[in-house]
């Protein structure tokens, strides 16, 4: 009987999760039945949003994971049988599927789609700079940010999936960026790779309002927001009057739901009368087929730097997941897998 | 000499103020310049928005007042002496004053504004649902809440100056209202003399978001939010998908602005995407003339009832406010001036 190495939860993570809370399963794999596919995983984008379905509580958007369940995760891979008219043998898929080596995929499976890769353009880009991440940070700052030419953008985590591509998408549309870090070297990567006008080491300048108001003393007009916690309150206090703050993410909160960092600074919602607004992206299909063409034009003429942070093998993602969730990785995290 | 008695601040308040924080002074009654006018004060408005100008920090959106200085109001007063070609003596003007006898008045005086008193309209509900608390509760509900008929709209401070505006409006509007209270008395108020579908005591039920749940397991449109602290945290967890949060005030911080109350629930922000925006009436001077238009025309016609709580005398002034902070008034609270 053929094999489907999996990766499944173990224990449920207390705070920042530790590669313990994951082992890995060995599994049958499974066959398709009618209208089913099965899809040969080729990559794994790393999400922080992973991070809350491994808590037992309702505070998230969709269900917890039980014990024992394989991993949720936006996924790549390869159709390799299809009993479903509309996928073929050999078709390449993304869509919410699992850790794991092989995955049923079927028409109700959550954002599935058959890609259409560009030549030239490295299939993994499709789970980050031109799929789920580049498309938050495209039609976030447009979107819900509004960005115009000569505004100030600060972007959180500003090399991270999402964020070295928000910064490049704000900068390619005249804005002036600002980019939040949390070490000298990731401060080296936005300003030389990634082109932001001025970066801020949060680690080594704690009072990030006094820095704030010392690089942008009018105030910031944007602020894309995947972190929330303290750097949220501390934005609070930075906006401009009638300022955006777009809401993607709140990785603060993920790692400890039953004890959240608290926000202080939420009057400076009336006094500077804010506009916070949460946004994630399926809510915006409309926007992605312009977001899409838009970063895959900016990948293919050279504009836009795609930083990735791969890892290769199954076994490799709790370590990969633990260390974004840590903080600790730059670009995009995925996992590739090794070929059979 | 003639007199002109003020009410000036006689220390800073630490939390809620009491009658102690002010005093009265006597001083004389001020000459109008070239260009000024001498305005007889008639009312003077109850605002929460004059507890920050209290502190002595830069978290409002004006100056902090200095000790001994007359309290900053919106007040409405007749011209007695006019420098000023654009006003005459006997006009009725209204824009922020003080808390004193005799205001002088000039073209930059903020929000001022020559009265156009409709017949057998109350003048003092210009102060009220005809000013600044029924503009904020209208376009507050329109322009940022986007109220729809059929939607459920929440109205924090419910028999409050603004509250028990918005709470007409958005009924007016064909939404279901549901009104936050803070006694049973008031409860029966917004329910029988208001229209309000539903209260909740929050004294009386004190898990806010179960009591929610139950009233509307579907989850709330829209929450028009003037006090922010545990009753917004509490309503981050009980919005739509998509609901907004109109915060036109927070009066939970401001008596307490070194240590405002902590909101917990802000990654709700991102998981139901909410939208959250501050508002501030003066940023939306265009949509003013519709809101007056339509709110006169529900006072003419009987179908918004307006409370009013008022006191007679310059010295009630402090108490009234007082009281007004600590969250014991119903209705608009303003004070009458004695004619002399």
């Amino acid at each position: 009987m053929s094999e489907n190495r999996q990766i499944v939860l173990n224990s449920r993570p207390s705070g920042t999760p530790v590669p313990g809370n994951f082992r890995i399963a060995e599994g049958s794999r499974p066959s398709p039945g009618p209208g089913e596919m099965l899809v040969r995983n080729l990559y794994f984008s790393m999400e922080p949003a992973t991070r809350g379905w491994l808590d037992d509580n309702d505070k998230n958007y969709f269900e917890p994971l039980k014990i024992g369940e394989a991993i949720r995760s936006i996924a790549m891979g390869e159709v390799v049988a299809s009993n479903n008219p509309n996928f073929a043998v050999g078709d390449i898929v993304r869509g919410l599927l699992a850790w794991e080596e092989y995955s049923i995929a079927t028409d109700e499976t959550i954002l599935l789609e058959k890609m259409a890769i560009r030549r030239g353009v490295p299939p993994s880009y499709y789970l980050g700079a031109l799929g789920g991440s580049g498309e938050t940070a495209y039609v976030g700052l447009h979107q819900i940010g509004r960005i115009q030419p000569g505004e100030t953008v600060v972007i959180s985590a500003a090399t991270g999936g999402v964020g070295h591509i928000a910064g490049q998408v704000a900068r390619l549309h005249g804005c002036r960026t600002i980019g939040l870090v949390g070490s000298a070297e990731k401060a080296r990567i936005a300003r030389e790779e990634l082109g932001y006008d001025v970066t801020i080491n949060y680690r080594e300048q704690p009072d990030l309002v006094a820095a704030l108001r010392e690089t942008c003393p009018e105030g910031v007009d944007v602020y894309f927001d995947s972190v929330g916690g303290t750097t949220l309150d501390a934005m609070l206090q930075s906006m401009k009057m009638m300022g955006r703050i777009v809401c993607c993410g709140m990785i603060a909160s993920y790692n400890q739901s039953d004890d959240p960092p608290p926000i202080l600074n939420i009057w400076q919602i009336v006094a500077r009368q804010i506009e916070m607004k949460g946004f994630l992206l399926y809510s915006y299909a409309d926007h992605i087929p312009e977001a899409l063409r838009t970063l895959e034009g900016w990948v293919q003429s050279g504009q836009l730097k795609v930083l990735e942070n791969k890892r290769v093998g199954l076994e490799q993602t709790p370590n990969l997941f633990c260390e974004l969730m840590a903080g600790r990785t730059t670009g995009k995290s995925l996992v590739e897998l090794e070929l059979a």
